[in-house]
């Protein structure tokens, strides 16, 4: 599914407030008559203000709530839906398909135009206006430090027991037309503020207010900088959650479940 | 300068309402320091909702203000205008320069997802969900008949007294990702309402509803035609105007005015 989290508290729900997870699952409970929305497990649980082109999710539902709404459901739902959530496909899942635990990997985009004056007014929802021209060499100089199987503690929110190792598949800026750069960023999942602490690091570096060394330097300390500025949730945009075939579904969420059981995993 | 026209009432004053027309000319008295907002006159009137990444404007200043805000003036207006407006450019305009009227064509685009359960959120501020698969190749058979030096009344709101004859110089339709059909629409001037009444008749073609010779026999009856439905403002956005070179300019404000002096030009 796709949304605009501007008018979200984030995906998990919350008492009294307008979320992700709230919206589809109310939705989703009307378009298959259940009688009580369904819990829905999902891929990347996104902050307040966090964007989605490609999210994941999964509910346990009667086999035969789904099989009467059948062919309609994915029209119906887009009917009920609001205009800033998209569900883009629907189907009965695989056997052990777990939409947290069996993620191979997630890619999340980061946009910012550095060039305010000029930027496209259409397009601010997901852009992050920043005020100093960006150097994308030094930040992808910066970037190519911290890939590998690491441990991310000073970019994440600390959690008590909760493993802050993760495998950094992808970390790389591309400029696009306008003053626009782009980061990719991939991993086989992100702790808690992970993205956005990794992209305001590397904005730093980027301004020349960094030299590239020191986001290798904050990495290795494997504690929290107050000197890394979390970036802005509007940039962060999580688009696409890899699973692997299904007969391998099932294995990959135990060996997940495994090494992140306490929850740290986003 | 560019907007997104969601905010707004239009481009043109209105008393007691947000257009962008006043919020420029607050910003730029200003930045100039002038007694009263300088009065602007602009290329592309545009309505309600429509957005723009190309448009322009000038206003008469005493030079000695212009002289002062000198080469800071564009990043103070960044500073003063409110995120749905950016001005991307400023300067003093040549000699005989006239935003409306020395402008040789005007470039728009008319952005549809025709897939709505799978439109991009982030991106619904200018596009317009169309709820019936589109066939482009039919739209664009309906679009070459309405090239060229014609009389577009079929097209436009009537106005006593003005002409309604038009150079169309570009109408095509492209595909892009995401289910998503661009109209380009370029002309030498667009009376009110043109484009969004030719994106409306040729949207009733694509889907199947009207054969593509329609819009031809519309556009020949030289009649305002109610079976035309109006496309929303939304999907529309003044992309670029195209001024001649400056020692041109003079001659060929006289010459436009001298054609459509009674004001149905946008």
């Amino acid at each position: 599914m796709s949304y605009d989290g501007s008018g979200f508290h984030g995906w998990s729900r919350q008492p009294g407030l307008r979320t992700v997870q709230q919206v589809v699952e109310e939705s989703l409970g009307r378009v298959l008559a259940l009688a009580a929305p369904p819990a829905l497990t999902v891929a990347g649980r996104t902050d307040a203000g966090v964007h989605a082109r490609g999210q994941a999710a999964h509910a346990d539902v009667p086999v035969e709530c789904w099989e009467q709404a059948g062919g309609a459901a994915l029209r119906r739902l887009a009917g009920l839906l609001p205009p800033d959530i998209r569900v883009r496909a629907i189907s009965r899942a695989p056997g052990g398909f777990d939409a947290r635990f069996s993620a191979l990997w997630r890619r999340y985009s980061y946009r910012v135009c550095d060039d305010p004056a000029r930027a496209d007014p259409l397009r601010r929802t997901g852009t992050v206006w920043y005020p100093r021209e960006l150097d994308v060499a030094r930040m992808n100089e910066a970037a190519a430090a911290c890939l590998g199987t690491r441990d991310f503690a000073a970019f994440c929110r600390r959690r008590e027991g909760a493993t802050t190792v993760r495998e950094l598949l992808r970390l790389d800026w591309a400029r696009q037309p306008g003053s626009i750069a782009v980061a990719t960023v991939m991993a086989d999942a992100f702790c808690h503020h992970m993205v956005r602490a990794l992209a305001g690091a590397m904005l730093s570096v980027g301004d020349g207010a960094r030299p590239p060394g020191w986001v290798a330097e904050v990495l290795a300390a494997r504690v929290r900088d107050p000197a890394v500025r979390v970036a802005p949730p509007h940039g962060l945009c999580l688009e696409e959650v890899r699973y692997p075939a299904d007969e391998e579904l099932a294995a990959r969420a135990v060996a997940t479940r495994r090494v992140r059981e306490s929850g740290a995993s986003r």
